[in-house]
């Protein structure tokens, strides 16, 4: 079966989709009997484009890296209409993540599911904050809803708990999932205080304008909510989560850590116990043993506590554009073998 | 559809692996749709076991855990004709490795194969010396052969990089294999020489009475060659693998390390390069900044490195009964999924 994709929102991650399906077209084809069309983009200021017999990615991204607006199979559909009428099996929904409402990305996902559709998302918000309500949904309707791209970029947590790891119980996971506060407390370590620092990563672009998303730990949580949800089965709310954030760690606090050999670093924690769940977001001083203490700038790692195995670690890229586009080319794999 | 599994070989990971069936047996069922029965199980020592309608796993384990032989089901078939002639689909080759000529297991795996039946094995002879042939025959006969035991204990490495990292090209495997080697370097970083560590190993039971296969490398080599064949396709044998051991790393080499910031590791290495591949393990100075540093005691670790994703590092455990028994019901799940 030929899968024939829809990409709502072409930033980053959508950019980054497009460009290794366009590179791995024949690999894919060869390796994974994969055969796809991306039938549809709404990429929002590029404009929206629809041709339901495959649009010429080459060009599209073209354009996009150009700064012009989209030149070839232009529609004026509104969102919601190019989801349910369009000829597309997946809808990928890579706007931009909105921790308050969810924003667009709520309706966009319900939309496609509702139409019948598979739904892979990188956005944090319907993961977040309607996870329960989502696949729900989707288990009525009969089709998949996959986060891959919401917690680590494309390092396959989810994939890797929901597939080789499946066999045991996870009974708890915890790790560093927010790559500009663990640049942060790398950097400190060096003996450069908070304020010198951030002004670093605002500069080399892994901080925003506005850090409180990150340096405030609700990223972190967001991911944690994610985590207990998909992982745990455990349907948390970002409520539940207790949270606090880098901006009172001192050099100070740093340099006493390191005289007890150990380090802090921005802990996010979800575990089952007797009484139910617990889940934060919090600095935590990490032994020099722990492999999580070995995670330096902006990687990202997270340990899943099992019965069988006892802890596993992952490690790897938590942001960029093509490692978070792998995460889509994961699950878009996952639905081809599943489905 | 109803597995029936075979065991051949019932030291630590056979036990295992019918520790975890047995306690996970309506888990499986409910969560996967896994259903089984173990007909058969070749136990040298404790004899022979087969009953079609499946054996009773409880009592054999009762019977070994006491030291006595099967008290149910004997049967005085050989090894060949059980494989052949018993009711089972799956077998699971589980006797002791021969790095030499592969052993009797060679014989195993080719029977069970020519039988139709899979094989799932946490024996490195096979895999290690004939994994391009058996494959083939695998192939040939329309079943699989699998081999997650053999590496890294149940730390999913192979079904990693088989199914989450399937839609990256891996080029370069590097990793800490072996966990005795690993416990005594870091046990000499508190000072202990080589000799009095090889001895605390082996009262420990980390290291064998005649410790060559792990302190000359000889087991990092074997896993080196399973990755190469069985993550990047590329057929490598034993003596394409350059192999040094740690025995002539002295305390004033951990010494001078430490001051550089770095630590001894026993590295095993496979790379894809532009001339072909090379391989190797050898004790190498690792960055304290690389992940594979932080990795202590028995623990293993691998790092794969990818062209979308950049280095992903898994970190887990490298040897113990139900850890190891854990792959094994890993390849299983495969098997359940993929047919």
């Amino acid at each position: 079966m030929k899968h024939k994709i829809g990409i709502l929102g072409f930033g980053t991650v959508g950019q980054g989709i497009a460009e290794i399906l366009t590179e791995k077209r024949a690999t894919l084809k060869q390796r994974f009997g994969f055969e796809f069309e991306v039938t549809a983009i709404a990429g929002s200021r590029y404009g929206t484009a629809y041709n339901p017999n495959g649009l010429d990615l080459k060009t599209l991204l073209d354009d996009v890296h150009k700064g012009n607006q989209f030149s070839k199979d232009r529609v004026d559909w509104d969102n919601l209409k190019l989801i349910r009428e369009s000829d597309t099996n997946i809808w990928c929904e890579l706007t931009y993540t909105n921790l308050e409402t969810g924003g667009a990305a709520i309706d966009h996902v319900k939309t496609a599911i509702k139409a019948g559709k598979h739904v892979v998302s990188s956005n944090k918000g319907p993961a977040a904050l309607y996870y329960s309500e989502l696949s729900l949904l989707a288990k009525k309707h009969n089709v998949m809803f996959l986060n891959e791209g919401t917690v680590v970029a494309g390092t396959p947590v989810l994939n890797l708990a929901n597939g080789p790891l499946a066999g045991c119980e996870i009974t708890k996971i915890q790790g560093i999932l927010n790559g500009t506060t663990n640049f942060i407390l790398t950097e400190m370590e060096k003996g450069v205080g908070f304020k010198d620092v951030l002004k670093i990563a605002q500069e080399k672009g892994y901080a925003e304008a506005d850090p409180t998303g990150d340096v405030e730990g609700y990223d972190a949580r967001a991911k944690v909510v994610i985590l207990a949800n998909i992982v745990l089965q455990s349907p948390v709310s970002i409520n539940n989560v207790s949270c606090k954030g880098i901006t009172e760690i001192s050099l100070t606090d740093i340099d006493v850590a390191k005289k007890e050999g150990k380090r802090w670093k921005l802990i996010g924690s979800v575990e089952k116990t007797n009484t139910g769940i617990t889940a934060s977001v919090a600095p935590q001083k990490i032994s020099i043993d722990d492999p999580l203490a070995g995670i330096s700038g902006t990687k990202n790692a997270l340990t899943f506590t099992t019965d069988l195995l006892g802890d596993v670690t992952i490690v790897g890229p938590g942001a960029g554009k093509i490692e978070t586009g792998f995460a889509i080319l994961n699950d878009l794999l996952r639905l081809h073998f599943e489905n």
